[in-house]
């Protein structure tokens, strides 16, 4: 039998590679996807390069027109990254428009043309820094549109949309990762590193990190590589 | 009060066109979105960009990378257009890869970036011609989906997708334009012009066209031009 096809969004970042190692250990050849959008952390798409041939993925980055998101601190240099705010419920200013929705819009259009029926997101609701497109429901709504809405859904093999850390904390991600061989010092998860990929320290997904590696009882072997 | 914007999704075709003036005499602020992805019938994108321009509207073109859109024969050289084929309820070769999802997902995203709420397509399902993108329980699942991933939705202003042609025959959508006074002379539907716009006359959506203006009892003033 040949082996199934998954389409995984790769950032670059700790949860997107730990969900690529996830689809592979499920058996998937996975088909990585990543996107250039004028994002700040351009340095993730080289890791992400870098991860994905490491592991034998194929690769595809596709460019997304930084036109469409006017606005927002992730993009271009017109609002700053905030540094050590508070991480509650609220929509943070990093939320760029409709992003989740883009990035699973193109996996849709890659899952058709490479046959594949599954995509992986490496989102996670529990510490999801107030992102609305990174909750289950709205995953839930993604696959039934998606599902209505494309040739595969219609012929009754739909796309489905997995999330395999949707439910678990930072800590459980970077132990089963861990688990799985992944190597945290490919990953970056700062929104405004340095030119070599130093991580700032201090923005909420840096903030972030820094909980789950102590939650997880192991050191982060990136702030480990930058002592 | 200020006039409320609303993106309309813009091919340059006889829908489209008649979708930017039905939104226009609704009384919005039109914003038209256009897409560039290695399209055989370009010749819209000129088109789409004249009639914009002609009505006032504001006008962006995005370009999406052609890799996505492997294997259908509206991209590239390597599948025919069917010319002469039953039209019927099948799914035709012309079907892109989740295209309209990809489309009015960069429309939420220009929709958050404007502060626009109405989002206007101009499919319509009774002689949609075998697209499952086109069916309204789709339009719903994607209007649904958008309202639980974006900040306009969890604050309450979710964004609205409107079809307003969706239960048109092609006969009727003429006649509203014609009361509209579209210029049906500068649109295009064909899937496979010549380089001056000459339709083919043959393809599934000139047939359409035809028996749209047959149905409307009045001539198209685009064949009237060729002649």
């Amino acid at each position: 039998m040949m082996q199934a096809r998954a389409i995984v969004l790769l950032s670059g970042g700790l949860d997107s590679v730990t969900t690529m190692a996830i689809a592979q250990a499920e058996g998937f050849r996975v088909h990585a996807l990543s996107f250039e959008y004028g994002q700040r952390h351009a340095i993730e798409l080289v890791l992400a390069r870098r991860v994905a041939t490491k592991v034998g993925a194929d690769h595809t980055v596709v460019r997304l027109d930084p036109a469409l998101f006017g606005g927002t601190a992730l993009v271009g240099d017109q609002l700053a990254v905030p540094r050590g705010r508070e991480i509650d419920e609220s929509i943070p200013v990093t939320y760029v428009p409709a992003r989740n929705i883009l990035f699973l819009s193109h996996a849709l259009a890659l899952a058709e043309s490479k046959d594949a029926r599954d995509i992986f997101i490496g989102v996670n609701a529990l510490d999801y820094s107030g992102y609305p497109d990174c909750r289950p429901e709205f995953l839930a709504a993604f696959e039934q549109m998606a599902a209505l809405g494309m040739k595969t859904g219609v012929e009754g093999s739909p796309v489905k949309i997995r999330a395999p850390l949707v439910k678990m904390t930072k800590a459980e991600i970077i132990q089963r990762g861990v688990e799985l061989g992944v190597d945290y010092a490919m990953t970056s998860s700062c929104y405004d590193p340095d030119a070599e990929g130093r991580p700032c320290g201090q923005c909420d997904s840096c903030v972030l990190r820094a909980r789950g590696f102590e939650g997880a009882g192991t050191p982060d072997p990136l702030v480990l590589k930058f002592r």
